[in-house]
């Protein structure tokens, strides 16, 4: 018998995907349902860097830099500028998607048994990431109370320990939609500074928030070796299955070692850094029309979710996600049973239990995570599901 | 100050890549330069698999499935069939390139510590997986004086210990362009039986065979469980920039554990399964017309080096390498003093150190890989400095 490794037998499955079984036979039975459950945009992706890519007209599809193309890496220059983040196109190492940008950075700065502290909830991913370079997640806990609000500075201390290597922030942030603000912000660079630390920061939603600024690790001072930003075109321009990313720093040592991985691979996908480049170049209000689109969204599902006797959702500042408080004894048994049991003329709605999102067993079990990835009439018509669901579901605790 | 991780620190930079500079400061001094030294073929991508991701009018450049889109798969069936490996799209991984297929190998199947036995010189790259794994590579040597066969049985036993997880050999192989022969993969199987090893099949080169058919690992009956093969479309359709390549295998207890590792980084790149799903419908002599430029480039460089005084070059069987030993003190000074300090009517030719791709330090100090990626009237040209050099190159030994 041969074994598959320990790191193989580790990896979590996807928290998501665990449910896709019973929305598939909800399906099969006729039911319509709503997919609350992903954070893949409905957003239709821009026409013109489609285009860009259709009208290539090279002989070779070729290797490209192992950083990716210098001239989409001098494009995202120009795009960082407009946020006001201040780069060269030789601290931007160009990333098979996001994903690779937080493996690239989990490795190069990390050794097995290292340990990074991340608030929970957070992107189950980040468990998969730590499992492939061996690090161990330490989480500390943020409450739907504050909105998921940065926890207290001495949470953070009580688990830093000398095998602490990194924090990671993901703002705004996926799965719970809360925005750091600048202060926050200024508290974890005082921390990273004290314990010497990285700051890992997670802006695949940079662009969606909808009260305030969004103040990126960047824009911090006196921290450039520490900073580590992971980026994404998937959700900025709806891009998801290009997978290019980029993980971004000012630390000169750190990029050279992100090189070596980056080498390896040789080089990220050419086609789809054809489209991030032309991206670059969209009209400025691209933004404005996809935030407008997913606030509108936003303010349906919270409001929505709000009216429910017994349910609360915060309000998120960011990102398309929002999480909810619901009143029932077990969001993973709740979910599979909206899918299994329920259906409100004919539909129903498929959300992802919060559970898969804490790092501490036991947590977010009153919990789900919303994608407002759906039109308002979806959203509303998911709503009536919910709130019918929760009526009746045998489980409900108040 | 922060510091680099050990895996980032051990890393191996590239070993191809070290020259670039001294082959960018030739061009500059206006000198051409033949690149000998990369295996990045010039050969044209098939138009209308080009034309394939031209005309795509999806809406949505979405997430694809994890394992690859399910008729990328389906198509990959039919691709294998044609040449006698016969496999389920359940047991297809579409990954990132040969590259992720092979992490994803080593992860799933590999632990921090155990071993992987790899015939050397081999691919360097593999060193750089291993590191990211935390596995050891153990080299066995296979020599210039046999082609590179594969080494004695008795050289994998004596290497064998309870570390020894995989047997991992590339086939026709890079660096050396040796094609294993069914009675050479008939031994391997009865190793890896014998030990209970994975047997990991890079097979990237698979449709360049210039002598006798290629035996796939997939062709090994009885050892279904251990065979893995990494496979990748970036040679065989000259399409190295689209990043798309396979993990296949018939052990379903690895199937679902990569399946993990696929979830965490979402999906392959969209773009290039199109472009792989056309590629399957290629017509069917399209391999014939590149198969014969290459095995006319091989057959040219082949020949020019066997008459060089002093030059020995055993006629590869597959790939588009050779492997030549030159009458030289240490090929990385050789191949840095070509790009610096020699011309043969302002060209030169930038080769790939053969010392990268052994293991076991101070191997290989005689030896360079020279890629046939060029056409013949290249080829020749190249040649021409490399004879003339060898005249003139102060190191020279005989």
């Amino acid at each position: 018998m041969l074994n598959i490794s320990q790191r193989g037998q580790h990896m979590p499955p996807s928290p998501i995907r665990k449910l896709v079984p019973f929305a598939e036979a909800a399906k099969k039975r006729g039911t319509q349902v709503y997919h609350l459950n992903i954070g893949q945009p409905d957003i239709e992706t821009p026409d013109q860097i489609l285009d860009a890519v259709r009208q290539t007209h090279f002989k070779v599809l070729e290797y490209s830099h192992s950083a990716g193309n210098e001239s989409y890496r001098k494009k995202l220059v120009e795009y960082y500028a407009k946020t006001d983040i201040n780069v060269t196109h030789e601290q931007i190492i160009v990333t098979t998607g996001g994903s690779e940008a937080i493996l690239f950075g989990f490795m190069a700065c990390m050794d097995a048994g290292d340990e990074v502290i991340v608030p929970e909830p957070f992107y189950a991913n980040y468990n998969g990431f730590a499992v492939e370079a061996g690090v161990t997640v330490k989480p500390i806990l943020s409450t739907i109370d504050t909105g998921f609000a940065l926890p207290p500075i001495e949470d953070f201390e009580k688990v830093i320990t000398p095998k602490t290597k990194a924090i990671l922030i993901c703002n705004p942030n996926n799965p719970t939609g809360y925005l750091y603000s600048r202060e926050e912000m200024e508290v974890l660079k005082q921390l990273v500074l004290k314990h010497n630390l990285y700051l890992f920061a997670d802006e695949a939603y940079r662009e969606f928030c909808y009260q305030g600024k969004h103040f990126s690790a960047m824009h911090l001072t006196g921290v450039d070796d520490n900073v580590v930003m992971m980026d994404t075109i998937s959700k900025r321009y709806s891009a998801c299955g290009g997978r290019i990313g980029a993980l971004v720093t000012k630390n000169t040592a750190l990029l050279n070692a992100v090189m070596k991985f980056a080498q390896a691979r040789l080089s990220p996908p050419s086609f789809a850094q054809i489209l991030g480049e032309a991206a670059v170049d969209l009209p400025d209000n691209y933004f404005d029309t996809t935030k407008a689109e997913y606030k509108k969204r936003r303010d349906v599902i919270v409001k929505r979710l709000n009216n429910i006797p017994g349910v609360f959702c915060p309000n998120p500042g960011g990102a398309f996600y929002a999480m909810a408080k619901l009143p029932i004894d077990d969001a993973d048994v709740f979910c599979q049973w909206l899918l299994e049991f329920f259906d409100h003329k004919g539909e129903t709605v498929m959300l992802a239990p919060a559970t898969g999102f804490y790092g501490t067993p036991g947590l977010g079990k009153q919990e789900v995570r919303l994608a407002y990835v759906l039109n308002t009439t979806a959203i509303n018509a998911a709503m009536d599901c919910l709130e019918t669901a929760l009526n009746i579901y045998p489980g409900r605790t108040s």
